[in-house]
């Protein structure tokens, strides 16, 4: 009987110490990298508001849909995409394959690093970059190849991987979002099979919770194989007005909370802004040149001037990186 | 003191009593629509395999993904898809909207029940019939629609929705799959958009985890308000070859288990099985006229022919739903 008791007892203890723990865990706070102030509060005001079994405001879990933009959101893009910049590496691998590439633009002006003449050829210069170096391969070996770039080429002034330029204070929010019981998606203009190799790792969110642009894919046996073909041709562009189709076709409910970083990221907050009952729409205000950048209404990649204009009349929060943020990289 | 070790043995009788409770559960059968035999083991054999830690087939919960298209797989198809049906009656609907259908196939044929009329005009037929009533209104209008389309619409034979036209073995099947960790999805040649409606009530399988054909989708500003117009142009068909497509640019990852009923269904099956590690293929043979309806190599819906010849060679289990299946619908 003693010996029962001895049991009994510590295992009262265990579950005190756990329950202690856990009480703690829930005091802390869950957004360290965010400074107090105007954007946390009304994130935190919010998401308590959304959960509040019975509250006016409540949402059941499966509704609460959080969607992110990428680039200038969650990872840098300043001063230059980073899938540009693997295509511009991919293309420099290629050349050899591509004597022609030589005397033709853009691909000459990515060869000779004259990125004012790779500018001159557009939109239009810039979707054959895409489409020479990111078709023309099976799945399977373009997400190799994406990852073995990804794993070893460091972005220039912070001497980091790309996948270490990550915004601190947005893992904590997309933890503390799914800690409150949302499903967090990336919805990106970016390409959707770039970046899958590696949003689980670096931000916990699945590639099936990936919602990108595209090109064609085609089932096709090679040696009896069945493998996808990538195949140079757009499929779909999740951009602009394209990002709320996107939300649609692949997630089919409108997000309860939406963020982004530009002009590019206004319909989808509009989409979301436009539901009914309370929503939050966010855009990271790049203010930072310090730390990160500062750039804005005149910038080539990332520009936002329209949504700034509008944020205070449309109820849009603007997430001030340099005020808002304690911290911008993981680590330091 | 006598106070604190009555409440311990409270406690101790608590965990205990709810330790048997789980160990009964966890022992009880988790397939019991399931005939025992060759099938209900292949399946049961496969799950304990692949999440069976530190086993040589064990694969981490984020990579279990089970496929399953939805016609004939799930719910009921025979004698014409349920889709088609919906089509149909909303042809009828729109008709006096519509006075040159009157002359004109395949609405003609529709409006005076001549499915020899309608079958005339082949695929392309049933495509101007699909984007016809399935476009010209935004997104939240067609799923209002289909939802109450479906609530109010009864399956001739056997006088029940076809919501309630669903597998009972299937629904244990998903839940014995998400039960070990599984993410489960549907892959149909069906709409995304006419599926989403009701998959989460009747499968708890979640819009987002749907994956369909549609149509294009076009973001819109209706007097200010942001609508999803959809557009009488298809984006993409999701069948056979197609529906490792979808997967790719929906899921981005290959499946684990891939459940399908017809030939329609081989490609899907053919990727999943061609991944590495161990994989399962299911086939639903339609074999029960009496408490369904058999068909197969014939048949001009869910038409199983091929398949069943390559199945014993390829591995591809067979379910026979007249052996296999102890009961078919739910309820009875």
């Amino acid at each position: 009987m003693e010996k029962s008791v001895q049991t009994l007892t510590s295992f009262i203890i265990a579950l005190t110490t756990s329950l202690i723990f856990s009480a703690s865990a829930m005091a802390a706070d869950p957004l360290p990298s965010w400074n107090e102030g105007g954007s946390k509060q009304a994130i935190m005001d919010f998401v308590t508001a959304v959960t509040k079994e019975g509250g006016k405001d409540y949402v059941p879990p499966g509704e609460r849909i959080a969607t992110f933009d990428n680039d200038g959101t969650l990872w840098i893009e300043y001063p230059m995409y980073t899938q540009a910049l693997f295509a511009f590496d991919r293309v420099k691998e290629l050349a050899p394959q591509h004597p022609e590439w030589k005397t033709r633009q853009p691909f000459k002006g990515v060869l000779e690093d004259d990125m004012k003449a790779v500018g001159a050829t557009g939109m239009e210069g810039v979707m054959e970059l895409i489409l020479a170096t990111h078709s023309g391969m099976t799945a399977t070996e373009f997400s190799q190849e994406v990852s073995r770039w990804l794993a070893t080429t460091k972005q220039k002034r912070f001497d980091r991987l790309y996948t270490e330029l990550v915004y601190q204070p947005q893992l904590e929010l997309l933890a503390y979002l799914r800690a409150n019981g949302f499903k967090t998606f990336i919805v990106s203009g970016g390409g959707i099979a770039f970046m899958r190799p590696m949003t689980e790792k670096v931000y916990g969110i699945p590639p099936e919770q990936v919602v990108g642009s595209s090109v064609v894919a085609e089932f096709q046996l090679r040696d009896g194989k069945p493998v996808l073909a990538r195949m140079p041709e757009i499929n779909f562009i999740n951009d602009k007005a394209g990002k709320p189709v996107g939300i649609y076709q692949h997630i089919g409910k409108r997000p309860l909370l939406a963020f982004g970083n530009s002009d590019s990221d206004m319909q989808m907050i509009e989409y979301t802004m436009a539901g009914e009952g309370r929503r939050l729409g966010l855009f990271v205000h790049h203010t930072d040149a310090a730390r990160e950048y500062a750039y804005d209404r005149d910038s080539h990649v990332g520009k936002l001037d329209k949504a700034l204009d509008q944020a205070a009349a449309r109820g849009w929060i603007i997430v001030d990186m340099k005020k808002d943020w304690k911290q911008v990289f993981p680590g330091n």
